[in-house]
């Protein structure tokens, strides 16, 4: 039985942002609950969309030299145990295994939350001497981290994700490393996601367990929260010398290495959808929408030619290298138009006997939501084009979003007003720990990123003067 | 320190093929052990090895219609308890989380050894009408079966995999399913690992737990035994009943769907290093090698022309979209040439000074060790040729050494010599387990497929009529 046209629902955008999220992550089919509580299920539509992620990541990070390996997701729990503040941070999050192949094990594994301790295992293996360093590698898998609230991409208790571990010669080297991932990431995001982020340093309170420094790139959703995309970490000789990563340098004597770590997730997905989305559902950017461009044949029945004129655009926009489905289904026309508008198609083009004789096409652009019609004469280009302008634009408005949405504040009322409006807000702060739990407590809201460009004067919470400009925000 | 030339020592393959292929895997870093008995690492150059086998696997899944997904790493024990010869097969070997986030959980949950359940689980909520099938699924992640002797790639407690589970609407199609994947995973055997297989039918005995008909992929080792190196399992309806995968069909009525699964694994990096390897290491087909081409320039230092050559050269090939090595570390020639060579590299240019006055350049073929100068003029043709040559005579070889050592037995003292010295042997069975059993016993030889060319007279361990003729051998 054909579908009919209705109009799945999806909560209001505006008033219910929470539930308009479930409801298009779950209706689009990028993914469902799995039946172990926080766990999700990607779906191929989901799943397609992490591959295009993983595909321009990984082109990214093999031009910067990396190479991907694999670790065991299995680490004895004395390894976790050895890096005393990586191990409060991630302990109570961890998952065990104690049995195995009918016998109780002699020590416990956990099920690997982040992979830097047994990594740094195996480095102290490996690296001898100088001449082995850089170490760059990098692996996409699954970790785990038992969480109590969860939602489907921003946070389960098992997602996938990429971890960059590295290990090289000097502090200065390491240093680098961790801000040419981070830059990576950045491109990524603009480029890729067509996402605005704001990168920089975080404060102590927020920083990865273990490291000297985290990096963290943050993106504004369009209820204004903030989302953390990637971070990236600088470990200093923390894990070195936890794990005995040592090195005979060239002037002859035994040196620890310096580490780094770095990562992005499934999270992505999430961020993707709240950047863009849109009361009709999904708006995904032409780089990683799994179809770019859908055709839908109209009145096809009445006219063969339609259909085969359609089948022909597929051939060659397919050729092209465009992802293109055309929908021949015998679904209602106003089924297929909603549907795919829900699916965030970019581009979607209506053929039918009309547009044949004027040589037309009618093209809808998802981002904007608006149709012009084309010469179907060259319209393989025209569409070309058309994915290069959605993709920039896309930039362009999300980018201009985010800049109105930054806004300033002298105290916390003033905070609290711009977090409550859906701001980020830049503010001032002494560098205290105290002030930053304060903000936390008043405002609901966290130190995301150190501003480099400092020019706040006083501390949001005491007053005194200011080490740091902050941009703070409510996060996910 | 420049290493100098010295030849690493790997186990003769003739007297000692199990440590020649340790020292193999180890020596050539693909591969390491991991912290956890059992497991291992896989290093940038095995994991390299591992991307390529994704990619033209991945490729042809897609190309028969399948898309990826990923379900979740946890089973609820429950789960596994549903199919009754399922949880039979998959128990003992099973590795359990018992506690996360700091508690013990109500239920225990499995890592995964296999998802028929939870997918069953999953596919029963997506499957509603005959409009939803087939369902066509496959998902890249990895797996844990506890395993008590373990050798790296061939028999980790944790290894990676991909897992196609597919539902049709009727027998007949689930059945072309299975057959369709089998026969994928012979076209991507032959065309990219350059490895014959023997396709076929298990027996009862070697049957998938909880499968209607397993069939299986055999490949000839080195050691004339017998490697299992992908399977396609036709499950019936037995998991859409334990899991309640059902469909109202075109005709009104409730029906239960007929599920398929099927598998290969990071094992078959094993079996390529094991089908093709000789006595100075590795020998990669140029298909799934990481690095085709690896450049030597010769006595460079004195004629700088050579490395300036040898860069183009580099450069031109890598344009073609081959993957090319430039040596230029200050090691010793002899010792890359070692190196290389124990690599597995299908292809290496030696560039010296008399070579460029000759306009000459030396290629050493891997895979039959030989040299042979070539004009430097047009040398990118020559090279993009050698690699189909290569791939094709590596397989031409491979399925000469498998054919000669397929012989025949009428007894078990035939069987028990042909497998003792390292043959696949057909031979009649009369289909009682009892004398799948007594081969078992007396040769330490399992059948591995039933040889749909029948034409055994009688049973080679009770001299009874032959129901089948089978190829039996020793598996590893």
């Amino acid at each position: 039985m054909a579908k009919e046209n209705f109009v799945e629902q999806i909560a209001d955008i505006e008033t219910d942002f929470p539930r308009w999220y479930t409801d298009v992550v779950i209706k689009t089919k990028l993914v469902d609950y799995g039946p172990v509580k926080g766990t999700m299920v990607i779906r191929p539509y989901g799943y397609a969309i992490w591959e295009n992620i993983q595909a321009e990541l990984d082109k990214r990070f093999k031009a910067t030299g990396h190479e991907n390996a694999y670790f065991p997701l299995l680490i004895p729990m004395s390894f976790m145990t050895k890096e005393a503040e990586h191990v409060e941070g991630f302990a109570p999050e961890v998952a065990v295994v104690t049995h195995a192949g009918g016998e109780e094990l002699s020590e416990p594994l956990a099920v690997r939350p982040t992979s830097e301790t047994i990594i740094g295992h195996m480095y102290s293996k490996w690296v001898q001497s100088y001449r082995d360093l850089p170490v760059l590698m990098n692996q996409w898998c699954n970790v785990m981290r038992w969480e109590k609230t969860t939602r489907p991409f921003l946070r389960t208790s098992e997602f996938l994700w990429q971890e960059g571990h590295t290990v090289h010669a000097t502090e200065e080297e390491a240093e680098e490393e961790t801000q040419r991932m981070l830059g990576v990431y950045k491109d990524f995001a603009e480029n890729c996601m067509a996402m605005p982020v704001i990168c920089g340093l975080k404060t102590e309170k927020e920083r990865f367990a273990g490291a000297v420094a985290t990096y963290g790139m943050e993106a504004m959703m369009k209820d204004g929260k903030s989302l953390q995309a990637g971070t990236s970490h600088y470990l200093g000789q923390n894990f070195a010398k936890a794990f005995d990563i040592k090195f005979l340098d060239a002037d002859g004597t035994q040196k620890y290495g310096y580490t780094t770590s770095w990562g992005v997730s499934t999270r992505l997905i999430g961020a993707l959808i709240m950047t863009h989305g849109d009361a009709r559902g999904l708006v995904l950017p032409p780089v990683l929408a799994p179809v770019q461009v859908v055709i839908i044949p109209i009145a096809y029945n009445k006219k063969p030619d339609v259909m085969t004129r359609c089948r022909e655009l597929k051939d060659s926009l397919a050729a092209r290298g465009i992802r293109v489905k055309l929908d021949d289904s015998d679904n209602s026309t106003g089924w297929k138009l909603n549907e795919w508008e829900m699916n965030g198609v970019p581009c979607r083009v209506e053929l039918g006997p009309r547009d044949l004789e004027s040589g037309k096409a009618v093209i809808f652009r998802r981002d904007t939501c608006t149709k012009d019609s084309y010469d179907l004469d060259g319209l393989e280009e025209t569409i070309d084009g058309l994915m290069k302008t959605i993709q920039a634009d896309m930039y362009t408005a999300a980018k201009k979003r985010m800049d109105e949405r930054i806004i300033e504040a002298d105290d916390l009322d003033g905070l609290l007003k711009g977090v409550d409006e859906g701001n980020f807000v830049r503010a001032g702060w002494c560098g205290d720990r105290a002030c930053e739990d304060e903000v936390k407590d008043k405002c609901v809201a966290t130190a995301r990123i150190i501003d480099e460009n400092h020019t706040a004067k006083t501390c949001v919470a005491c007053g005194k003067a200011a080490k740091h400009t902050i941009f703070f925000a409510r996060a996910y």
